[in-house]
């Protein structure tokens, strides 16, 4: 009797592990056709093959305040590589401590992105580039002074040539924004608790993450929030099926609209990557919202009309926190020196 | 009579070569009663042991723009690692955009100096650092809110704690300081060619180096600038001979005497080491004067009492440039992801 009573049990026992097997797999294949692993090199751009030397040069120009006009604000002080590259600012302070109009994304796997940009306005990291050097609100230059700055410095002219070999004139405002989108790209963040899940290492996620996980797909958030980046490859209107509050969906700010002055694109925006955004507060365009539950709640409320319990809400931010990936270390450059031709810092009026 | 002429010719030759080697050997060895080569490692305070987790964590502190009101600002601000320690502004620019009263001095080799700020008001590294976190013009923050953002992030507790163990409460004010002054106290530039020629490599200045430190010695520059941070020891009038310009020295910063309250104090400084001058434009606490030229020729003016000659004043700004070294190093540190416990970013009033 006992024999048969061990034996039963284990046949339970053993059942039960298969069938907890059986869903653990289950749940991997179907992850794998939505989501893929971050490489652990971006893929280069067709126009701007990436080298040694235009990458060194991209990660001086990142860190380099006298591309602001002031002197003071350079692509690092939006987008820290020391903070999920971002600025923790609900929207970004720029020249003059003006304050843009959106919260920055962050620039880690932001290559992996279609598009760049919040309205997707920039094709490619390098058009994006040079957009905060010449707006107003951010680093107030353009694109003269720029290039006055750095061909005002020797040591800028031979990292231009030995990045740009063979032109004539290697110092321009393109290859500013080439060497910034080479290093840019360089800016990866693999080995996250959920890439190495998609490896095959089915210990990385714990029971509640894999929930959260089942439950990030079976309630659509992947259907936008899919592919290698979570993210990053489509527009959809912020506000599918009910309209966010004013607050965090700014009534003033309609998106893509003003890009293609189409109203079908009103509040349509470029979905955002969720790799790391378990680091990146505050959320959205509007950096509206302070707490990741609280921004997963709104969305399912708003893009797919049903309010979250709090147990579902839990899995999926925790299981969102397993995209938190390896931070890439970098050196801070040595700037090179400034001449008696280097334009000085212009400050403006504060606030305007 | 050939054989006689090139014996003769040999021997003014061989004398030639004695003379020059002898002045040269008297040059160096009257430099090395005034100055002192860079250490490769800074002394550690008495009341502050260096360790390396210290270091690590001074290094977090370092770059941490949550220490400021604003997120925005941090030591890294005006103390750019990247650009010789300083921030290539006049005065300082920091919280909404104000102003401050003075030219940022270098961090780098800061360790070195007598005592800290240009009026010497802080006795050390450690002490200085709280100045700024302070300073309504700076960071704006207060030590309450300092210690309630770091123990709002593990991370940092954790790193205080190995920082300073064995102490109940690790995260205190006084401790963000002593980190900070233990990371400060290893950005040394050593290996300056004028390092180099006090120890013994006399190919490390050119003819007109050498004859550029021998006017520094012979005018007396080296009364203030010498010891081994050529500068930083000692108290001096900026004024001695000749009142500057009001743009150089502005009456209304009376120096030291805003910090004795001694009429004899007025318009004294704390002389500023002058490593790596020669990247730490612009100069004097006012940072009116943005080339080296000219400020070696006002200095020799209003101190001295003597207008240089342009020979001179091109050898002597020569070898200031010998006192650039290398500089340090440094990896951006990963910062500690907020919480929602972490205060969020107050940004003021632009201008006030």
């Amino acid at each position: 009797m006992l024999r048969r009573v061990i034996v039963a049990v284990s046949v339970l026992g053993m059942a039960l592990i298969i069938v907890r097997a059986g869903a653990a797999d289950e749940l991997l294949d179907r992850a794998r056709t939505v989501f893929r692993p971050l490489p652990l090199q971006a893929a280069t751009a067709a126009d701007n093959p990436s080298t040694p030397e235009k990458i060194a040069l991209g990660r001086v120009l990142y860190f380099e305040p006298r591309l602001s006009a002031s002197g003071l604000i350079s692509c690092q002080t939006c987008h820290n590589v020391g903070l999920g590259g971002v600025d923790g600012q609900a929207t970004s302070v720029g020249h003059a401590w003006q304050r843009g109009p959106r919260n920055a994304p962050t620039v880690f796997n932001a290559a992996l992105n279609a598009v760049q940009f919040w309205d997707g306005r920039a094709p490619d990291l390098g058009e994006q580039a040079k957009g905060p050097m010449q707006a107003s609100v951010e680093m107030a230059s353009e694109p003269a002074r720029v290039v006055g700055v750095l061909e005002s410095m020797p040591a800028y002219v031979e990292m231009f040539r030995a990045a740009f070999p063979g032109v004539a004139n290697a110092v321009t405002f393109d290859n500013v924004a080439h060497a910034i989108e080479a290093f840019e790209a360089t800016l990866l963040t693999p080995n996250s608790p959920f890439d190495r899940y998609l490896r095959g290492d089915a210990a990385a996620l714990t029971a509640e993450h894999a929930d959260g996980l089942r439950l990030f797909m079976d309630r659509g958030c992947s259907a936008c929030h899919g592919g290698v980046n979570v993210g990053g490859t489509s527009y959809f209107r912020f506000g599918v099926a009910k309209v966010p509050s004013a607050t965090v969906r700014p009534p003033d700010d309609k998106g893509r609209a003003a890009v293609t002055r189409a109203s079908a694109d009103d509040y349509v925006f470029r979905v955002p990557t969720l790799r790391n955004v378990a680091v990146t507060r505050p959320y959205f365009h509007s950096g509206a919202v302070w707490t990741l539950d609280e921004s997963v709640r709104i969305m399912s409320e708003v893009q797919l009309g049903v309010p979250l319990t709090d147990r579902d809400a839990t899995h999926i931010t925790a299981f969102l926190g397993t995209l938190t990936g390896d931070a890439p270390r970098v050196e801070h450059p040595i700037l090179p020196v400034s001449t008696a031709a280097t334009p000085k810092p212009v400050l403006g009026t504060p606030g305007k």
